[in-house]
């Protein structure tokens, strides 16, 4: 038997609540990504970063016509994540590039994963307009396939990025122990944990990514 | 009769400088509208121009692989193009939004104006690709719709965008001069003029370009 209507309107607020965190990641991520571009310091790398900034708002559209659906406005949740990043650009200006790319790794990275981690009982149409946010852009790949060679080339400089990448995380978890914090409608979907514990479950999840991250560049998280 | 395959070499390179134009000033009209949408007061003016911003990318990879069919590379014209504003950030920093708006758009409109300029003579393929690239963002509107109000009520507002316009145009006209005295073969794709004189035209073009882009603002030009 399908769901019945009735438990939409629970849920609505719900899953509008988490489509408006989505169009916020989505906004937040073409924002860094274009800045990363502008900071590039050669032109395939500045046109391959705006490309992918560019591909982050493409679930927009969607977005908003599945919040309108559900009555609502996509500005308005949306308005809910001012803030979202805290002030991460004050407490981690990037020394260089490779801090910089580094940054936006682990930053999105785990945003991302965040992401993934909230998809447990979703509509099919919800379910779909999540897909296509959660498409990979590509990033991780770049940065690795730029960053991975330098890093074993100069144990110096891996050190400095591994320890780099240690402070990063710690503004990272912030931000998504913030984001969950404020918007406690989020957890309905996050997977049930045995223990009982949905966000300490989440939060193993996110270290984990975070060291997968971490050794891709070979580095020490 | 069509054109003889032995005019193909000769025209060329004049159409890779071509392309290699449109693709830089579609990044840096990218660079600049992701910059504008950062700094926008409200989420749904972020979001437009975020967009905006997307959507000047579009063209990229037809012109990559239209450069790639003519024996070049799209990067390397491209370069050709390093420091095409000049120091147009350092020179007319605004200082408020609305200033802002009108920068982009006195800057950004004679550039399209530019764009749509030199299209004489171009193969059937080259015309196509450039068609794309010429499609309009929607920017200018964008910017009468939120300013063009506001103006009508404050003409001490209006004064002072007036005077900054007249301003930020000279810069512009500047950066469309040193974009042809550095690539002449751009020339190529000028209407010809009955004096002779194809840049004295398209300078008239331009300026009348501009006056009727103000004249939506109801701004003195």
């Amino acid at each position: 038997m399908p769901p019945s209507s009735e438990t939409v309107p629970v849920a609505a607020p719900a899953v509008v609540e988490l489509l408006g965190l989505h169009a916020r990641v989505q906004l937040a991520a073409f924002t860094q990504l274009a800045g990363d571009a502008w900071h590039a310091p050669d032109l395939p790398g500045q046109v391959t970063l705006a490309r992918m900034a560019a591909g982050e708002l493409a679930p927009l559209d969607q977005l908003e016509r599945h919040v309108r659906e559900l009555d609502a406005d996509l500005y308005a949740v949306m308005d809910g994540y001012t803030g979202l990043l805290g002030d991460l650009d004050v407490r981690t200006p990037p020394g260089d590039w490779s801090e910089r790319l580094v940054r936006t790794y682990v930053v999105y990275g785990m945003l991302a994963d965040l992401q993934r981690a909230l998809t447990v009982g979703l509509g099919p149409t919800t379910a779909e307009v999540v897909a296509e946010v959660l498409a990979d852009n590509g990033y991780a790949d770049f940065v690795v396939a730029v960053l991975g060679p330098v890093v074993a080339q100069d144990p110096q400089l891996g050190a400095r990025l591994g320890l780099w990448g240690r402070r990063v995380v710690g503004e990272a978890l912030g931000i998504v122990q913030r984001v969950l914090a404020d918007h406690p409608l989020l957890v309905t979907f996050l997977a049930e944990s045995e223990t009982g514990d949905d966000v300490d479950r989440l939060r193993n999840q996110l270290a984990g990514g975070h060291a997968r991250r971490m050794e891709r560049l070979a580095l020490k998280s």
